[in-house]
């Protein structure tokens, strides 16, 4: 089969794929679907859509890590557009990587023929990379091992832009493990509106993830006031903390992708609680990219400060946004690279 | 985030739910949706579908039971209005209940943000109760323990109104396990409209479920003329039998909700042939909610008595009706309680 | 329940269910979707559907061997006409065949009354043929044991026209074992448009399948050249050659089924390599069912000789012919058997 020259900008494996033209595109695109959910809810018709009739669009899920909220999200969003999901890699069925089953590359290449969009979730960092390289599809990186979850960082910044308005005016602060990749990807993103001033909140002993320290490098040299501190309640004084687990190699399992994470406890300086908030009198908007651990007190949800279950929700129109797009072929004008750190590309 | 008010009367978790109104509407309901099935398949073009453009709608089940026909029955009926499911609670996938998972409550508050309304099926009886409190989304009870399936009870009346006309008129006798809670589903919903006459049948020595003996007062008081008898034979003069296992403890692992149960044989009295029906010359409908075990023998069959698939058939008009009712907002107006009988509520 | 009488013409069990009239009548329907994909692929308006609303259909799956091409094929068809897919064989959550769980007719009769179209793969030969007694709807027999896989033979005689042209016209060979269900239900095709010359290419000492020799003596008969070779090499003067391994029964799982096979060395006069294509100058069209193992060297991926991932995604318009066809009550009028080979129906 002749096989169609790929498209630049097809794939959003990483942050960098994300120009600041694009992202005002996909957050106006956001909105819609954000604004039509509210008006259905309260009642209203919704504008008729596009006039001519189009077929419904596969979106396929290929995940080896297991995944509740990235799978149903991507799921419900195709559901809302009108467009169904097939599972692609159910480790159950078939037979990708099993000693008797096909090659990847052959699975990719018919999985493609089914479908217009392919979403990968991966332990392994390159697998995103691989299939973008292979398919002539758009390919969205689910979350790969520990590099990046550039969807996930669209939905923090829609975020924070509901509730708190314009990145560029605001104190941003993160606490958690550099090498998370939700996290990496987030920072990179940043660089697009960079805030006035990103605090950073680690373990006072841990190494810099190169990654963190170069994305955090990028924003200093755009102007933002960098800071690390290495306790929550130095945080509390922003705008927005984002705060996950600091330790995430604690859990076996977890391999900085926060799946199937041990029940182990957070330090205390860590650690938020409503008590901490209260203390400090603050109006910190608190995210989390869930599940959440116990660096999350439930003592907190019901202060106004919560706002992880509202960014859950957010992420709706988000993935509906990024589908929308992709399907539609509108390519992404960022810089980035086609090779994952790893691979030196 | 600001959650909203619940609005009063959106679970359907119990027979209670359901008063005579909400009943008449949801007959009606699902008799339009079986019209336009019917019509369809006589090659008739279906009436215009109303107006506004409307999103898809997202149907959640979260199932730790095992469960063929309630659960593909469910998504069966959002596939013909036009939604879709996502199954929220795989027990292969996702983390639910394991020591590295996250909590119930964040689980659920998570899994309203991508659907618009949950089905529940549970071995624990407090689950459905739980989530109806946790959860702003409308949340169906499939089936909790050995409590109830309200959905079931509605699918029972739709069927017996269908084949045999108001129950009003009839005699109706049921021959159950009493601790079974499609049998109490069903009996508890009979108040809505009794029955001339109804029967139990049952072991002459097993202790009647104080639920069971509650629901047949409540007819009683109705003017419904109560019977109790302990051989299948004495009901072949009702006009309608739903028939299901006498003894549920013997089944390992069934929990009183009609999963993988043992082939064990039920005894002599309980068991139904076509050969008792035809020395009675009985036209009683058989009902029996399915799957079935050695209490209804197949023998039965080809005789017009057996209404069981006809039965099936009409589940899905009225899971169409539940769903389509459910999604617009409107209230069950009986008197529910919030709690499940064993916390006391 | 009163059942329907069964429409003749109903099921797709076997390659002998189609005639000439419905291999043009399928073709066309796949050339429109075809046509359709292209169009929408341009960019290009689509025709407007037919005016009556129509309700989404159901297309249940029942398989108990894995797969992933020809399930996920069926539901990403299912999906593009506007359908939806339940999966009611999924061996961790059902009871069928289980010790506690529910005879196969119960739960085809209840699976029937939640679908439209069944469709059924199966380790055991006569399983399609007992869905197809059982069911009113219509069956479609994805594969079953060593005997057919009609749906795969249309999708190969359709990727052919497409490729190659009229068949009628051709030189075809087969190099496979010549137990493959694939290859039987090919050959028995064939027969409604013989090609000129025929070669079957396979083990010198092995027995030639009893319904391989019919199919061949059936295109003998209409005129078709036929020849027997045991080596690749010599089919590489033919216009079309379809592939696969030689002897399944090497294969602990696969039943023939093309199933989770070992990674065993086929032979080399059985393997493909583009060496050998180059050498022979050949421009014969390569297909294979997939997934392909060492028969097929990828070498082979780069020639414009390699058709069968074209082959793969011309399957979505033939998979979409065929339920569309099915699903609007179309009889097949060729002249099936109702029970398959070894029950001597």
């Amino acid at each position: 089969m002749q096989r169609p020259n790929y498209p630049s900008g097809k794939d959003l494996l990483s942050a960098d794929a994300v120009s600041r033209f694009d992202l005002d595109d996909i957050m106006e695109r956001a909105e819609r679907h954000l604004r039509e959910e509210e008006m259905e809810k309260a009642g209203h018709a919704l504008p008729e859509p596009p006039a001519p009739r189009r077929r419904p669009k596969v979106i396929a899920t290929l995940f080896d890590q297991r995944s509740t909220r990235t799978r149903l999200g991507f799921q419900a969003a195709a559901a809302r557009l009108g467009h169904q999901s097939i599972d692609a890699y159910d480790t159950d069925r078939n037979r990708i990587g099993q000693t008797t089953g096909e090659s990847i590359e052959d699975h990719i290449h018919t999985v493609e023929l089914y479908s217009d969009l392919l979403v990968v979730r991966s332990h392994m960092e390159d697998l995103p990379y691989r299939v973008g390289r292979l398919s002539y599809l758009p390919v969205i990186n689910a979350g790969n091992g520990a590099d990046e979850h550039p969807s996930q960082a669209l939905v923090d910044i829609f975020a924070i832009r509901q509730m708190r308005g314009p990145i560029e005016t605001l104190g941003i602060a993160l606490s958690s493990d550099t090498r998370a990749r939700f996290a990496i990807s987030f920072v990179k993103m940043l660089k697009l509106s960079p805030p006035k001033r990103f605090t950073l909140c680690c373990l006072p002993d841990a190494p810099l993830n190169p990654a963190m320290r170069e994305a955090m490098t990028v924003l200093a040299n755009l102007g933002t006031a960098i800071g690390i501190v290495h306790d929550i309640r130095q945080t509390l004084d922003h705008d927005v903390l984002s705060i996950q687990m600091q330790d995430m190699s604690k859990f076996a399992h977890a391999a900085l992708g926060n799946e199937a994470v041990d029940k182990e406890k957070e330090s205390e300086p860590f650690t938020l609680t409503a008590r901490k908030i209260l203390d400090a009198r603050s109006d910190t908007l608190i995210l989390n990219p869930l599940p959440r651990f116990s660096e999350l007190d439930t003592s907190c949800d019901s202060l106004p400060n919560a706002g992880y279950f509202r960014q859950v929700q957010l992420s709706v129109p988000m993935r509906m946004a990024i589908l929308e797009r992709m399907l539609l072929g509108i390519p992404w004008t960022g810089q980035a690279d086609s090779f994952p750190p790893s691979s030196g590309g």
